[in-house]
């Protein structure tokens, strides 16, 4: 089926469920990063494939809502489906529906992929028109009629070698939490926060790894609904073993209906899907419904010492790949043989692979040489080879999964020749990185007051970037979590000691070049006395800086002790893991400037 | 009548009302800093005389709830009352009352002294034990006898040439923002609001210049509530001509119920008297009150070129008394006279009454020597007469109102030898100076992510204060003014060229000394380039800053620069107003370092 006849059924569809249109978004039951294959609904009715994007179908208009990033992609995807190109970001949305929906219409939604904060938006924007959300889950396989169904991936445990911490501690922690809030129950919905629990993981989805599941955890009661079929017997016994009972995917529903409707249940509206919230309001009534960020959030992100050493270990690993990488990719410039974006960016997972803790990578690798680099999310495609040339910078930004922990780390290094506009971004965005990781700070103390810290280095030179400064990290989990970030926006979670979080401030000159450098900041108790209680942070990231692009009259005393210690300790730690070879290069790379 | 009988008669009272308790708190109807005598019920009742605190008087109990600073006062004070010293805070009453009071208790308040944000959040706060709010306008009067009247200062103008904007300009600009919020009306409650707004000044307060009174703007009219006889013919016939209604204060509050109840009134929440309130969401109905931060509040803060100029100008003649009063006190240190805190802070008012612009001072001066200087709102009390002795450090905080603009100035100057501490604080404190001031930004920072730029100096040697690093000043107007501010709080204003705002970093050590250092910053704009919209800051004050106690060592290169930069815009600028002996010093203690 072409996307006009599918547009076209899917105005028989609204036509015969009563609706006066229908809001096709760009999220699944769980807010994935990557949706499920099944839950493409929006790429599979409109074909366009963007990773941000709201179609809206009304009985006679078809537009589609994304950002600047995809409008050429958008037009090429939508040519001929009649579906409009429509906003400058995904939610404008919103208002196009108030302006020309008339009074009273019927808006359809599939509530799984919509969670419940977006419905309460959704409701709120239309309620002057006395609009009505209507949500029918699944409506789409009425068209859809070979959707993908569940992915089947492989459970395996998380051991707690690598965790820390045994199942039993974790749910016992939470049942402590539940019982301090007086809730009986905690539905959760979110696949990190259920691995993380459960000590589990799985390759449901790519770069998360996570398995596609709810689990619903009481006083006396833990139930994971999941596939069966993806549990090895060995790993049901243990959870069994642990109070944890195992019930198909899809009996979460039915399930909740089951419970005692008198007690209070909490309830995380950021990342519950508009359907289990419905449930749960018409089963336990709106005021047993005590909606808090989920414990597991804040839980999950204050990582244990065992953690801790484990995520040191993997940017230790990674730091052995990324480096004999960088000096692979040196050497085959100065060789002067052929390499693409795509190449380079293969090359490193094949590094990676070497090591037998490797367990995939966390992202999309970014491999972008010269003016691709000004793009902070540039992707290679296939069909388009950037070679690398012997001048200018190159930017590659990847990560990966290791036994013991995940890692994102951004490097940009000179293949040749620089401009000294070149060197000069490239040492002030170094500068901002390290008044960052050098901060020393009260507890009590936000991101957003942190993020300023390190952007005033670039501000001071009229210089800035369109991204966050940072974002949380999980262990052998996600690569983006929360509550933690370094960015403007206020966000209320102070920093604490156990949380990682990345540190890549950046400059992008369209058209030109980009510079961007990324290290992993755990946070770190650094005393106490009569002003303050203090924290600071210590690098993880074991990967060194190129110091031949510095401008070194532009760093301070300090900021040159730092690059020279930061090198050294990278030296001292990677060098017996090098041929001969190598070491010699990272001994000329690390040497104090 | 003592306390106890005052109590005892507060309690028959509350009985006869039929209430369970009641709450007095430390406001007046008009939200100021310094509360009109008429207000000061929370003194006559229970003898406390602080800023800060609240009284809750049940039928068998009486407490105050004031903050630690307060407690050896409140302790002094409330000897033999009866009334109990609570809570670390002056807001902790609420918690109180909901752990002591029964279920669906009546809980008293003078709704005129409680602003509708407050008292939205004390019923918040009982919501869950039923218990109800019921406000009685003046209840003190059955008890407080011989209660003082209104205040009746006489109402001055404040020239155009000083304003910038005359009361037709200011009027028709509101009338705009009405119009394009969709209100008819807009009822003013905060005293510095309907000054700036009709060009009017009073001596109503202490400190403040502004008049006792309310009004209301709408589409076609203007009325000011004001005691008549305040304001003489003259001003009535400006205000007249302007289309401005003066009737007597207390019409406000019968004038609105005459108003067409069908239109949408703007309501400001956060400074509107409850009482107000409460009238207004009767007569119009909840539905046609738009709550919003005035428009005045905005307005205000964001300084026209004439007030800037003014501005710059009051800054001149404050430098002009402070660096005659500082060469005159150390001249007198040196020569061995006698001189306490009180001798003084009373000569740096004679300084500045030399002056025909002066109108007086802006709050009371902190003048602090040694360990008193640790205390952040250290005023020297009149019994306690401290000596200042030829060593160490003294801190004078004060600031004045002129014609063209309202002052507000820290310095801290070394009266003799000092510690290497002492040193070090100092330097510190200055450089979080330097650093705030130096400042470049994006359009769109708010204060919080500025704050953090001025502490990271001090942070990065484990050294903080305790109160925020500035606010906003007014224009011949109130010294503390909203919205902007530099503190750790989320405020999402953010700063815009035109606004004033002091910037006060300090370090203090109790028993041992206090160190601040207070400019005044006019956000500038900056230019625009490829990356932002850039903003900046010029410093308006005008008094040296000492540079014996420094420890260079401790200062770049850039900090050394800006120091000597400063103190020479100061000689430059101030010298042709010294005399000769005066001139001679001040070019010494401004040579570069």
């Amino acid at each position: 089926m072409n996307a006009v006849r599918k547009i076209e059924a899917l105005r028989a569809l609204i036509k015969e469920l009563r609706w006066d249109a229908v809001i096709i978004g760009d999220s699944d039951p769980h807010g994935n990063e990557y949706i499920i294959d099944r839950w493409k609904i929006r790429e599979y009715i409109s074909g366009f494939s963007g990773s941000a994007g709201t179609v809206v179908v009304t009985r006679n208009y078809a537009g589609l809502w994304t950002d600047s990033r995809y409008f050429i992609q958008a037009k090429n995807e939508l040519f001929g489906t009649g579906v409009e190109i429509q906003g400058q970001n995904a939610h404008d949305f919103l208002d196009w529906l108030y302006v020309n929906m008339p009074h009273s219409s019927v808006i359809g939604i599939d509530g799984l992929c919509v969670t419940q904060q977006e419905r309460q938006k959704l409701e709120n924007r239309l309620l002057d028109k006395q609009c009505h959300i209507e949500s029918k889950p699944d409506f789409i396989d009425a068209i859809w009629t070979d959707r993908p169904g569940y992915p089947m991936g492989i459970v395996i445990e998380h051991n707690e070698i690598y965790s820390g911490e045994s199942v039993l501690q974790r749910l016992s922690w939470l049942r402590e939490v539940l019982k301090s809030a007086n809730c009986a129950y905690f539905p959760v919905n979110a696949l990190d926060q259920i691995a993380w629990l459960l000590n589990i993981r799985c390759n449901d989805i790519e770069y998360n790894p996570v398995p596609m599941s709810y689990a619903l955890i009481g006083e006396d009661i833990a139930v994971l609904f999941i596939e069966t079929q993806k549990v090895s017997d060995n790993i049901r016994l243990k959870l069994e073993n642990d109070g944890v009972t195992l019930l198909p995917y899809e009996k979460m529903f039915s399930y909740l209906e089951t419970l005692d409707p008198k007690k209070r249940v909490l309830v995380d509206p950021f990342s519950m899907n508009s359907e289990l919230f419905k449930i749960l309001q018409n089963h336990f009534g709106e005021k047993n419904l005590i909606l808090e960020q989920s414990p597991l959030t804040l839980g999950k992100a204050i990582k244990n010492p065992v953690e801790i050493d484990g995520c040191r270990r993997a940017y230790v690993l990674d730091g052995i790949a990324k480096t004999r990488f960088l000096f692979w990719l040196e050497e085959s410039i100065e060789l002067g043989h052929k390499i693409s974006e795509i190449v380079a960016s293969k090359e490193i997972a094949n590094f990676r692979g070497e090591n037998s803790e490797y367990r995939g990578d966390s992202f999309s690798t970014i491999s972008a040489y010269g003016e691709n680099a000004a793009m902070p999310h540039y992707s290679p495609v296939q069909d388009i080879e950037t070679e690398l040339k012997p001048k200018g910078l190159y930017l590659i930004d990847s990560g990966a999964h290791y036994l013991s922990g995940t890692t994102d780390v951004t490097r940009t290094v000179p293949l040749g020749p620089l401009t000294n506009l070149e060197r000069e971004d490239y040492t002030y965005a170094l500068k901002a990185m390290i008044a960052l990781s050098t901060a020393l700070f009260p507890k009590g103390t936000p991101g957003c007051r942190l993020d300023s810290i390190a952007r005033i280095e670039l501000w001071k030179t009229y210089r800035n970037y369109g991204h966050g400064t940072g974002h949380g990290v999980g262990n052998m989990l996600n690569v983006h979590e929360g509550p933690q970030s370094f960015r403007q926006d206020f966000n209320n979670q102070p920093f604490i000691a156990g949380m990682i979080t990345s540190c890549e401030p950046g400059i992008y000159r369209e058209g030109s070049h980009g510079v961007r450098h990324e290290n992993m900041l755990l946070c770190v108790e650094a005393g106490k006395n009569e002003f303050d209680d203090w924290l600071c942070f210590e690098t993880l990231t074991m990967v060194y800086f190129d110091t031949t692009p510095l401008l070194t009259e532009l760093l301070s005393n300090t900021e040159i002790r730092w690059i020279n210690n930061y090198n050294k300790r990278v030296a001292d730690t990677l060098l017996p893991f090098m041929n001969e070879k190598e070491a010699a290069w990272l001994k000329r790379k690390t040497k104090a400037i």
